[in-house]
């Protein structure tokens, strides 16, 4: 198999249609540049990633908290189940190379907590204001700090 | 996205030569079928069933004990991380609609355990002698009760 | 702090009197011999060990599936939560230096599978009958057995 | 048994001495009230935390990131092994009925970001400034703030 990069997008299960067009545009972003989405699986941020990534025919991964596949948004691949309840958000940092933050409330802070103990990069777009976030204005920035994290990857 | 089966196969990480030909072929097996090959992502067992799914152009997943893609065998598509040790043997089983052990050692024992105890299809080729395990001879037999349990799925 | 040692009764959550009068005994040697009682907290088997240990004084820690300290059964001391369901049967075991086995079912099973990856000393009463298990007939016996592992420890 | 209240005391596992005198004072004071001190078994905030509430007499549970007892600090009564790495963290708040946060990293923030999601109290000294932290300036504030919660549990 040749090695693929996986890319996280988290962000609220809940978000207005502002954030999830930027969150969808990162998913399209991230399937475009053939890298894999990786996600918490569920709606708002999650399945407007998801989304945008199919859109452009990209691979995305749902990493869901609970025990039925059915709790996946209908733009996930493939669901992976844990039954770990929030502790899944460890799974899902653990599995990128690149994190990518958008909006995003408690939930999202213990991603981004978890992106920075394992020093992954860590790119933030009208999220917490944490220090050592990588912050950016739009998804079309977003994108290109990622394909400029891959290159230095 | 259309509704796919998800097929574990668990067993040993080691596993002799005639052992691993049963795998392969159930591997092929679930590929030819249309379903997705889930296993613990190692070698032995998981390796061989992983590349008879991929001889027959099947998907894989692989739900690894640690936190490193490179401990996945090369036919293992989608890597999974979990950095949980033998626990993630639960998840092995808890992404899988159908059961099939080979082989294998205590892991295998506590995947079996755990078919059972979430009440999982469960077929077994020369493995742990437990109640509840349908048994059958050789790969053939395994993919027929597998495609037999489906239509009962 | 001086060290303790930790054991692990497994067994199921339901279970007949005479079952419940060898796990009573049992968590009584346990707590006889200064041991710590650690089990899955809950009703049956766990719940009768637990209370044959706070009868001769001991300590006992439950380590719950759940996320609500209620669950517990009254005689545990320290109920851990860990809202792992079943995963949390690994936690048992790993925080066990010695397991005793009596009677059980799938649960117990995983247990018992776990016990023997991890190599802790592994003593059976009208338990699964899987090879690697130190079988004995009674509470008495099983109290001995303990003992004897520990002095081998 | 009777209901006793956990309290957990989250913080790095590196401290400078004026951040461990605050830990071990408010490690006392959680003894002082009979509270259970609840933390993550190892060095730095949380071995001070819990060599205070040694020193008042109380109980200390460590809910250790490994697989071995002995990376407990030596404060710890009751070390609990996950095996789970930083999603232990998860746990330790999970035990706590409240929880204070003194300095810290991002292993800190992971900690704040579960209690926060959990709606659990959440008392800070020093620590990251994030919404919904009752901000207090030493460890005396921080024990009556403590009070305060109970009172209102």
């Amino acid at each position: 198999m040749e090695k693929k990069l996986y890319i996280a997008v988290i962000g609220g299960h809940r978000c207005d249609e502002q954030t999830a067009k930027i969150a969808e545009d990162v998913g399209r972003g991230i399937a475009e540049m053939g890298a894999i989405l990786v996600c918490g699986g569920l709606t708002g941020v999650m399945e407007a990633a998801c989304r945008g990534a199919k859109s452009a025919g990209g691979t995305t991964i749902g990493i869901l908290p609970g025990s039925n596949r059915k709790e996946a948004n209908r733009y996930v691949d493939f669901p992976i189940l844990t039954g770990l309840g929030y502790m899944r958000n460890n799974l899902v940092v653990k599995n990128a190379d690149i994190v990518i933050a958008i909006d995003g409330n408690e939930g999202t802070l213990s991603e981004i907590a978890f992106a920075l103990q394992m020093k992954k990069p860590l790119i933030g777009i009208n999220t917490w204001d944490i220090p050592g976030i990588v912050k950016v204005r739009d998804a079309e920035e977003a994108v290109e700090k990622t394909k400029f994290s891959i290159f230095n990857f």
